[in-house]
């Protein structure tokens, strides 16, 4: 299947390099709102984004790697118009209003358009709705990290005096296990997560009003405990170059006629690059998002809506035999 | 929905109880090859195998609750020829055999049926073909407990001078932590799993040989280190009455130019109770059933081709709202 790359940041360079570990897809190209000679790719062409319409019947599924806040919004509709397209879109409080202006393009177009893909949302979404549908009385939690939080950092950068910053988000391994062994504990905020912030600062700037402002800034920082690191630029560098992620969902359960049973489930992701896993869930959807639009299964699609057995490149024989 | 149950051991009195816990369902009754007057249940009327073909419009959905070695082979196809039907197939090498058997009644007459639910074959399924759709250069690890392994408790039972006794598979710690590392260790069946037996002696049994063939028994122990405890029966009614057990699935991968980036995904299951969750799985996955039914989608079925949101009681606007 044909497969074109809209939008050419660190998510676009994931998917990429994912689609290299695809067979069954061929990358058609990029497009980008750069001037397309300045961007240098692994080998995909690069076309302007102002072309892409040109580009209709030459590409099967078209993945969208814009950014949630400004790009999506827009670009997901308009390109539902004319692709079967998989997005990343991540702002969960507005997924239902994404979810009702892609369907109603992409229903009228008759494309297939899944939005929301990656781990959360994405898995870790599959797995609160199975673990939800199973143990049917009982508790979520999702833990996230450790990792980089590419927000949180870029709030950190906003402040006066810091020439640069990585946030890592670590979940308090103490609240994790009283999940893990059942006690179903009732956490806030503060007792599921720490933030720990590497800031490189301008020289001469006050320091401990750096800090002072971090740790207070509402949203972002005031809810945790939080901890701040003056670094080098040389140091940021070496240490802090990767964009790491992961996290866990966990459900703890109960059945039995007096709720005698405890049962707990675990999903974790240990990721060294978040980027390139996103990338690669994006790549594995566009497959499903391929071969839902060949059944005339149109209209906005998420995780949930996918039958497991589309995402595989393997035959139904192979997993049946093998996986199940 | 209108449930039935056929076969009531451990794993149809969990389905009684998963039903209680599932407002939109029905429990119309429990079909059993035994007397049914010397059936006793949570409540559910208790009918006999004989009749049920009587009942085929009173049941949206049979959920099967015989064993995989004698009863199922017969018993899936044999009833999806009448109702949508939902089984626990659990021998793995024989599952394209089965499907095909199912699928051929299935289809013929108009029925959706789906096999082999429930964490393994089922859920942990899931986790292998999602992790490996996702990061398809990787490897794929399975471990088993702690739990009760039902099959090799029974086939020290059949030893001679043996009265009773229950057999623990035991994950092996630090090859699990190996894999959670990435190291993508090669494990042989020995470094994966121990087996930990409970034996109740028939008074003057000779103990000794009793443990040299538990320990050498071809299959299902002389390929593990294998422990045996001599214990009373009455320790064994206090200590060992459940019937937990759990697992993990891992896939570890690489992304990148040069792998550089390694990932890893777990799924993990602490049960108390293996045959209550198994039932919670099933009950799931009856909704499922019923309502792939009504919408004409017929044959045999497997967790890999059921959209995740058919499984859940929750509206789509709340699922899409919470859960995504």
């Amino acid at each position: 299947m044909r497969i074109g790359i809209y939008g050419y940041g660190n998510l676009g360079r994931g998917v990429e390099l994912a689609i290299l570990q695809n067979p069954d897809m061929e990358l058609v190209g990029v497009f980008t709102r750069r001037a397309p000679d300045s961007v240098k790719t692994y080998g995909a062409p690069v076309f302007s984004a102002d072309d892409v319409l040109k580009m209709t019947d030459k590409i099967d599924v078209m993945i969208l790697c814009g950014g949630s806040s400004t790009d999506l919004p827009k670009q997901t509709p308009a390109l539902a118009k004319y692709f079967n397209v998989v997005d990343s879109f991540d702002t969960h409080a507005k997924i239902p209003e994404h979810f009702k202006a892609v369907n109603e393009v992409a229903l009228s177009a008759g494309k297939t358009a899944m939005i929301s893909v990656g781990w959360d949302p994405g898995l870790f979404s599959l797995a609160r709705l199975y673990s939800g549908s199973v143990l049917v009385d009982g508790q979520d939690y999702t833990f996230w990290g450790k990792g980089v939080s590419q927000g949180h950092s870029d709030a950190i950068r906003r402040i006066d005096g810091v020439k640069d910053a990585k946030q890592y988000t670590v979940p308090i391994e103490s609240a994790l296990n009283a999940v893990r062994n059942g006690e179903n504990p009732i956490l806030s905020t503060r007792e599921k997560h720490v933030r720990e912030c590497y800031v490189v600062a301008e020289e001469g700037a006050d320091k401990a009003r750096i800090e002072q402002e971090i740790k207070t800034m509402p949203n972002y920082f005031a809810d945790y405990d939080t901890t701040v690191h003056f670094i080098t630029q040389e140091e940021m560098r070496e240490k802090h170059a990767e964009l790491p992620h992961g996290g866990v969902v966990l459900r703890s359960g109960v059945t039995g006629l007096n709720k005698e049973h405890k049962h707990v489930i675990e999903y974790a992701l240990k990721l060294d690059s978040n980027p390139e896993f996103t990338a690669s869930a994006l790549v594995a959807y566009a497959r499903a998002c391929y071969r839902m639009s060949q059944e005339g299964l149109y209209g906005c699609k998420t995780v949930f809506d996918v039958p497991p057995i589309y995402l595989s490149a393997r035959s139904r024989d192979e997993i049946l035999g093998k996986l199940l």
